[in-house]
C-alpha cells in the first residue's frame, strides 16, 4: 500500500517481473486494501493468476514515526506482510512504505539475527564491471566500530549470496588526505575487522571515487555517510544525465548524431542510467529477509526489489553469515574476558 | 613544488591562467628550487615576464605529516609562499603540496581570523545553474556544531565573495528519511543557526541530491562526509562518462554520431565533465587567501586554482565574513552567561 504510487507500482511490478523472469515460478501474497488491489488485478489477469490477495483494514502512513507505527501496526498490510514471513508463508517480503516503520516492525516480528545489533540498509551499486554493495544507506545514522563489522560481515555474505562471488573484497569508506586517517570510529573497526580473525578479504580504507570503479566488492560505512554518498551519486548522475541530454539536443547536428545513437547505444545508456534497473535495498541482520523499495519507483523500479527478493529467498544469505559472526563473537569474548 | 607534476604545472598554469583571463594584471612570486624552476621559465618567456623566482633550499613532502612539517618546513617553498602572504608581499598563495601541512603551517603563519577555530576546505560544485559551494570537504574529519555553523557563516561569505550572489542560501546536508533526522551534531548545528540571529538566508536540512540540483547555494558538512561525498561524486562522474564514451564508441552508426556530436556540443560536454576547470579549494578561516590545488592537476588545472585565488584576492570575503561572526559571538557569549 505504501510508496508514492500505491499499489498500482505494486500490481504493474509483478507484471514486470513476470515479464523479466519468466522461468521463476514466483508467487505472491498481496497484502493491503481489497477495494484497492481488486481492480487493479481486474485489470491484470497475468498477475492476479500468480497473486493471492490477503485484505487488511489498516495501513502504516509514511509519515508515522517508527514507534507509533510499530504500537499501531498490528493487523495493517505491513505488518500482515512481515507476519507471512515469520510463520513461513512467503519466503520474502518486499515493501515501498514507511523504512522507519519497516525496520522497527521487522525487528519485532523477525527479531534480529544473534550477534547483530540492528539493521542495515544496502545498495547495490552499478560500476564498469557489475555492482559494488555499500552498506549501510540509512538505517543508523550514529554507528560504533562494532557495528561497522557486523555491517562488513553482513556485506560480505550478501555479496556472495546475490553476486555469486567467491571471495568478495571489503573496504571500508574514509576520507583520503595521507593526514587524516579518518575519525576514531572508522580506525577502530579497522583494527577489529584485523584482529579478529575473520574470514574476510579486508582491503582497509577506500575513498568515496573508489566505490563506483569497480576496484571493491563491498564498501562499508555508518548510515549517515553512507546515505549521503548514496543520494549525492544519484544528484551527480542526474546532472551529467542532464548534460548528456542538453548536448543530444543542442543543434540540428547533435538532434542528428542523437537519432543515430537511438538505433541502439542511447538506450542502453538510459537503461544504465535509470536508477528503476538497480532498486531495491535489503533491511540485513533480520531473522528473515526484508526488502526496501524506493517510495518513488513505479512498476520497472518496483520489479527490481522483487527480482532482488527472489534472489536473496534463493540464496543461502542466512547460513552464509553465520561463520563470521561466531568468529566475531568469540573475539568479543575474548577481549572482554581480557580486559576483566 | 608540490604536486604530482611538480613545478611544471604551476608554470604552464600560469600560461594557461594568462590566456584564459587576459585582462587580469596578475603578477606572481615563484617560491622553490632555482634549478628547477629556472629552465621551465626559459622554456616559458611569457610566463617569465610576470614571475619573479624566489629560490628556497627545501620543501614539503607529500609524505610529512602536518606537525612535522611544521617543525622542518621554516625556509621551504612552502612556507616562504604562505609568509609572502603574512608580509603583505602577495595577496594569495596557491599551491599543490601537502593539504595537511599547507593548513596546519597557514595556521602558524597567518593565524585563525578571530572566531574561527579551524580552517574548512571549500570546493565549487557544478549544478544546471552554476555552483554550489560545499564545506567542509576535508580538513576537519571530526567537527562539532559550534564549527558547522562557523561552516555555515564561512560559506555564506564566500559565496558571495565568489559568485556575486546577495543571499546566497545555505543548507546542512542530512539524511533523508523522515524517521533519521540526522545525527546529534546535526541537529544541535541547526538549532544554533536558527537562534542566533544571524544574517543568513538558512534553509535547513537538505539530502545529497540536492547538491548537485542547484537549488542551494551553500552546502554545509563536516569534513568526513564532505570528503566523501565530493569524491563519490568525482568517482560517479567518471562512471558515466565512461557509460557516454562505450555508447558513442559502440557501433558505426554511434561513431557517425560522435563526429557530428564533435562539431560542437560534445566539446562542451567534455569540458563541462572535466575535474580541471573546478579545481581549487580555499581553505576558509584564516587570516589570508591560501588557495589548495588539487595535487594531481594539470596546468590546465592549476589555472583553474589561479583564478580562483585571483576572485578571492579581489573581492572582500575577509570583511564580509566579520558581521555574522560577531553576531555568532555575541549570542555564544549570552549563552554561556544564560548557562551560568
Amino acid at each position: 500500500m505504501g510508496g508514492d504510487l500505491g499499489p498500482k507500482a505494486v500490481v504493474e511490478g509483478i507484471g514486470y517481473a513476470l515479464k523479466r523472469w519468466p522461468e521463476r515460478q514466483t508467487r505472491y501474497l498481496l497484502h493491503g486494501d481489497e477495494a484497492a488491489l481488486g481492480p487493479l488485478l481486474l485489470k491484470h489477469p497475468k498477475v492476479a493468476a500468480v497473486c493471492e490477495l490477503r485484505h487488511s483494514d489498516t495501513l502504516v502512513q509514511m509519515t508515522d514515526k517508527p514507534a507509533e507505527a510499530v504500537r499501531r501496526a498490528r493487523g495493517s498490510s505491513m505488518w500482515n506482510a512481515i507476519q507471512s514471513v515469520k510463520s513461513g508463508e512467503a519466503h520474502a517480503v518486499v515493501s515501498s512504505g514507511n523504512t522507519g516503520a519497516l525496520m522497527a516492525i521487522s525487528k519485532v516480528i523477525l527479531r534480529m539475527k544473534k550477534g547483530i545489533h540492528r539493521p542495515a540498509i544496502s545498495a547495490n551499486w552499478p560500476t564498469p564491471k557489475g555492482h559494488t554493495v555499500v552498506l549501510d544507506v540509512g538505517a543508523n545514522v550514529q554507528c560504533g566500530a562494532t557495528q561497522l563489522v557486523e555491517f562488513a560481515i553482513m556485506g560480505e555474505a550478501y555479496h556472495r549470496a546475490v553476486f555469486g562471488g567467491e571471495h568478495p573484497s571489503v573496504g571500508l569508506l574514509n576520507v583520503g588526505q595521507e593526514e587524516l586517517k579518518g575519525n576514531d570510529i572508522v580506525r577502530e573497526a579497522d583494527g577489529l575487522i584485523r584482529n579478529s580473525g575473520l574470514d574476510m578479504a579486508y582491503k582497509g580504507f577506500i575513498e568515496g571515487n573508489d566505490i563506483s570503479a569497480g576496484i571493491i566488492d563491498v564498501v562499508v560505512t555508518d548510515g549517515f555517510t553512507g546515505n549521503i554518498a548514496l543520494k549525492t551519486a544519484e544528484g551527480t548522475a542526474r546532472l551529467v544525465a542532464g548534460w548528456v541530454r542538453e548536448a543530444l539536443t543542442s543543434s540540428f547536428f547533435a538532434k542528428l548524431a542523437a537519432g543515430l545513437l537511438a538505433l541502439g547505444a542511447l538506450d542502453r545508456l538510459k537503461r544504465r542510467m535509470d536508477p528503476r534497473y538497480i532498486n531495491g535495498g535489503v533491511l540485513l541482520g533480520l531473522k528473515g529477509i526484508v526488502v526496501k523499495s524506493h517510495g518513488g519507483a513505479d512498476g520497472e523500479g518496483f520489479a527490481s526489489a522483487l527480482g532482488l527478493a527472489q534472489v536473496m529467498a534463493k540464496s543461502d544469505f542466512m547460513s552464509q553469515i553465520r561463520k563470521n559472526l561466531d568468529k566475531f563473537a568469540s573475539f568479543e569474548e575474548q577481549d572482554i574476558a581480557a580486559a576483566s
